[in-house]
């Protein structure tokens, strides 16, 4: 038997002047005749090593692990304002074969089924890396601003009896010989924790068998989700998000300047965001754009598009919040509206002309979600479980969902969403 | 068109002796003659209210959500050092009926399977609470320490094409025609980002298909997952988890000190946790407490349970690493010791007398992983997006997952898994 060490020391403290050891990969070589310029690419981002000694350099070559040791110096001329001046290189592994895609280059340019089919490879560049740097940041503002504001975080089965959302876009399963699904959204568990906690968070995967083959689906995505009891009016879950986009921000501009600089991201101006009714923008954009409204009950890609247009327009905003969606495309759950039962009490955000966010005011009371699932031919029997909450008294309440993947991908100008995605899940993609 | 508020502005601020209105659930009722004590469920705890006036509590029931304006006042003698006094009650909404079991009870002691049938209304007690705001806490802790640590969050698809541990206990589903997998653990995609961010994190949902019905086993559960690359040994990933724990631990003590106090728990001491040999604990417990060694490759539910009271009793520490885990017992990638190749570089650690971490140093050589892929009969081709990472370049590397439920029961002292789960999933339980 041993004891740990009782204090976990990084490895590396690197100062001025001082001699360190940092690790990382052979992101690059470049001899110049006397002096070689090895870049690092470690976890702190690109860094530039000088070996002027040759020998020093033996054996190494582009995608090896290595241990670089030299003399570390604030360099206002070096990429990022540091170096590491005399170095000297201990391989630790070695690849097998050369990248498949020049990593090194500012640019790739992929085919998108090139740069998925390679993603263990092409994630290794730095625009790769700064995209989902950002995403990181997004959650952990998510986080630490819901956190201040007196949200439980918490962790809601996927493997769920029944789907949230109903209707045939559901992933079916075996559950030892019984039929189950994967969770379309945390929707009845989040509900059911306003009762416990009153306010509550979850970060976790959503999944949808929707057919799609467009841009901006994913069959699983992670969702960003908030619930919270006590609301006077669904105005309360919209300036609750309009709080964390503006933490995140903030967030974003002080924590992860580089990553933004690096992809070229303005970030938006979220200090007042607009909130218009859903038949009142449908109005307003199609007779400024000149377009008739095809479908009065939904939002479509292109109308999506010119809504955000005439927000960006208009009111100066690339975020706006489209209110009072009809009551024909909400779930069950969703509450009416008292002055006029055809729509709702809800909200979708659209960010750059899309969708980024569906949240609303829920029922609470027992009566009410009973009568409305009869209403649309639902067999409240099979939602005993869910509609306890309602039975024993739950206050009223609302909440949403965020796209993890939409917002990154809207935030960074990415014109797919599968490039905002690690590992992105469509209906012919299950690797990598 | 209206802009949303400036900004997000709480309803409440409760100060000293000022007039307020809190909102929350009414948990309790006692009328002592002139005087009535309504306790109310918040997300700030519980809170007295004194009602002196009878018609303020007019219509008022145990289970109403409702909203309590009094005189907020700093009170040493009420619970939690705070009450609301003169408080005047507006009813916002009814349950249906009353709840099913006394929630304001100290103790409920309900039958596991009636607990976890109602768990929708039972986690509203204070004591159930108390047990997922600690959970909340740990995964905070994880979060927290890991990002001061430079790890970067990441988020890995749960349907996958092939599982990481193998074997029969996966969940299947159809994928749009084709045979995919619910992941039984982010072991590939989190190896795969540390040749992207070097030190990486995930806390998300695993799956796994074990028929087994014990107090210790979920089919569906959350994972805290890191992997970091640049190891020296396996030990680096050891002192990472200490780190993690103290952290966790002083956390713990100093923002959910409420929390342990209403469980009991005692936190465990973290400061040097003892590793020692798989083969040497073995041996050591089998003699000190007169049992003979069964299975010489894996540790029993009893074995562990034994070894647990050994690290307590021997070495004063409620956790106890354990390593060097026979290879017959340990997946594909883990990395054999070259001094004894039977014996793999890898650990788990032992709260308490039960496994909560499994973690190691991985094979990080394209030659060596594909050569103990063929060695146990595996087709390396069926692992080509893999093995990609390998092929172009990885750094030494090793991780580990810890299971979030087992941790938080063996904390808070709780007899069944399904006590540290919100909504457990098993064998037969699908719903709530």
């Amino acid at each position: 038997m041993v004891f740990l060490k009782q204090q976990y020391e990084e490895k590396v403290v690197a100062r001025n002047n001082q001699t360190v050891t940092l690790h990382g990969m052979v992101h690059a070589l470049r001899d110049m005749g006397g002096i070689t310029f090895l870049t690092l690419r470690t976890r702190k981002g690109l860094i530039q090593c000088v070996c002027t000694d040759k020998s020093a350099l033996d054996g190494v070559s582009e995608g090896c692990a290595v241990a670089a040791s030299g003399m570390w110096r604030i360099e206002p001329r070096a990429p990022g304002g540091r170096e590491l001046t005399d170095a000297s290189i201990t391989v630790l592994s070695r690849p097998a074969a050369p990248a498949p895609v020049p990593l090194a280059r500012k640019k790739l340019d992929l085919h998108l089924d090139t740069e998925l089919g390679l993603r263990p490879v092409v994630l290794r560049t730095p625009r790769q890396q700064a995209v989902f740097r950002i995403q990181a940041g997004i959650c952990r503002a998510f986080r630490e601003f819901l956190q201040s504001r007196e949200f439980t975080e918490v962790h809601t089965p996927k493997i769920v009896h029944a789907g949230a959302e109903g209707g045939a876009n559901i992933f079916r399963l075996d559950y030892f010989g019984r039929k189950a699904f994967l969770a379309q959204s945390p929707q009845f568990y989040k509900q059911t924790m306003v009762g416990v906690f009153e306010r509550v968070y979850e970060v976790g995967p959503v999944f949808r068998a929707e057919k799609h083959a467009t841009q901006r689906h994913l069959n699983e995505y992670t969702s960003l989700d908030f619930e919270m009891g006590y609301i006077d009016s669904f105005a309360d879950v919209m300036e609750m998000e309009q709080g964390f986009l503006q933490y995140a921000m903030e967030l974003l501009k002080s924590q992860y300047a580089a990553d933004l600089a690096l992809l070229g991201v303005e970030l938006p101006d979220v200090e007042r965001i607009p909130a218009v009714r859903f038949d009142e923008i449908k109005a307003l954009a199609a007779e400024k754009y000149g377009y008739s409204i095809r479908d009065p009950y939904d939002l479509e890609p292109e109308e999506e598009h010119a809504i955000g247009r005439y927000a960006r327009e208009e009111w100066g905003s690339d975020f706006v919040f489209v209110t009072h969606y009809p009551s024909k495309k909400r779930p069950f759950y969703a509450m009416d509206d008292p002055a006029d039962p055809k729509f709702t009490l809800s909200f979708d955000l659209l960010f750059r002309g899309l969708e980024v966010t569906t949240g609303g005011q829920r029922i609470h009371d027992y009566a009410a979600q009973v009568e409305k699932m009869e209403r649309l031919g639902m067999d409240p029997a099979e939602f005993e479980s869910y509609l306890m909450i309602h039975k024993y008294g739950m206050p009223p309440h609302g909440g949403l969902g965020i796209g993890l993947e939409r917002l990154t991908m809207q935030l960074c100008g990415l014109d797919n969403i599968r490039r905002a995605c690690l590992f992105p899940r469509d209906r012919t993609r299950l690797e990598p």
